[in-house]
């Protein structure tokens, strides 16, 4: 009982965290931006930076003795290990491309790992005022509402969400079009929305059926989504077929009707 | 004076008719579907005639000489010849695919062609509640404000948006995914948002880059959109880099310092 005490005070932390992130990012979404590349699709926003650090910073406050992932931090500083130790994983900013191009699918991601589950989880799209959250074992809500997967069970009318990555060389973008050719003879039709979070949460409300990605950041890209998925009925794995591993920067997620016929279309 | 009074007075109807539908949209999008098929993708919905009927009653009311096209009416009656005559060419909602799902891409679409030439535009999501408008000579507004189209410049810096269609002849998924490969390596990153009509407003309002689509519904999906692009300061045309035919099932759109590398790029 103390534990889900616990574990509903961290979401409401983590809830004031992105709303406060939100602000920063509606703010933003509607100037113009100063853009730094860090290559050709990777582009880093000085939004970005100002919301990792109120997020990292709010949520050190409360929880000083707690672990942090950040994208931001991750890539000044290098790796940082997954532990047991009840770990904020946190993308104070996913789908910089869009934030940059102002196309709405903008969002902050925050989760809580304990024992390296994800347990807690927060993903706030605040141009189009969507609050997706979960806690393991207390379900999955929007704004408040409760959600779940979708119930389609065949794999031919079921939508698809995916993204073409950031990577270029040849043989990346022919084995991400090969896929896509064979998978658009199998489902319905495919979306791309160039947000891995709101990816995950579409499937956790069903407006999507299925969604894979590899090759995404890192694990701030799928920590909170995992947890509300889970909490949605869904399931979340690796696109083989195989447990998620959150640190393997390849995720899946559908309902568990029709994963096995998602997993064999996949063919990874 | 006479007929930019009248344009407005048009432009004033159409957006009504708009809001009235999409109404009748927002609260299907959140309910059970009652779902006719016209093939594996191609969905009909019960809101689509209503919003249909309730679109051309009220245009008709308002209008009775003028000429109409609409996607239902058109599926049911056969081929509509566009004359030089004042045409309403109305979707009633783009996305349907997105509606039977509930992904929050879907919209009203109508455009009122005079002289065979899109001359008031208006586009409607009523699911996150953004309006766009246009009148040819008169600019082009979302919820208002007035839009313009990206000042991008450089084809590897742009965003894209294009769709897989509903065709799954090999040949067709082939030709798709193909062209998808080699764009990819020449702009930097692709969405799919499932409407026709709100991806042209996505160029409109510079949120997206780059636009093209092949064998799309018919003239209901870009009649709107085409001004609307066109008073944002962007550029309609064929993907071949020709001519805009509205009856082609064939679009493009982007602003006008990057069209000619989009056009080389695409190749068609």
């Amino acid at each position: 009982m103390a534990e889900n005490v616990s574990l509903e005070e961290f979401l409401g932390t983590a809830v004031d965290a992105a709303k406060k992130a939100g602000e920063v990012i509606r703010k933003g979404f509607y100037q113009t931006k100063h853009i730094e590349h860090k290559g050709q699709v990777d582009l880093v926003t000085e939004t970005d930076k100002a919301c990792e650090d109120l997020i990292f910073n709010y949520l050190k406050d409360h929880y000083p003795s707690h672990k942090f992932i950040g994208e931001e931090t991750t890539a000044a500083f290098g790796h940082t290990e997954l532990t047991d130790e009840p770990t904020w994983i946190v993308d104070p900013l996913d789908g910089t491309t869009n934030f940059v191009h102002g196309f709405p699918f903008v969002c902050v991601s925050i989760g809580l790992t304990i024992g390296k589950v994800p347990t807690v989880g927060v993903v706030y799209n605040p141009i189009i005022d969507e609050l997706f959250t979960g806690i393991r074992g207390k379900g999955a809500f929007l704004n408040g509402r409760p959600i779940k997967v979708s119930s389609q069970d065949e794999l031919l009318k079921s939508l698809l969400v995916s993204e073409v990555g950031t990577k270029r060389d040849k043989s990346t973008v022919d084995a991400t079009t090969d896929r896509i050719n064979r998978l658009l003879l199998k489902v319905r039709s495919i979306r791309m929305s160039g947000s891995c979070a709101l990816n995950l949460c579409g499937v956790a409300c069903g407006r999507i059926d299925l969604f894979f990605e590899t090759g995404f950041g890192g694990p701030w890209d799928v920590a909170a989504g995992a947890v509300i998925v889970t909490e949605a009925g869904g399931l979340v794995f690796d696109p083989s077929g195989n447990d998620f591993d959150i640190t393997s920067q390849r995720v899946a997620a559908s309902n568990p009707v029709v994963k096995d016929a998602f997993v064999e279309a996949l063919g990874m």
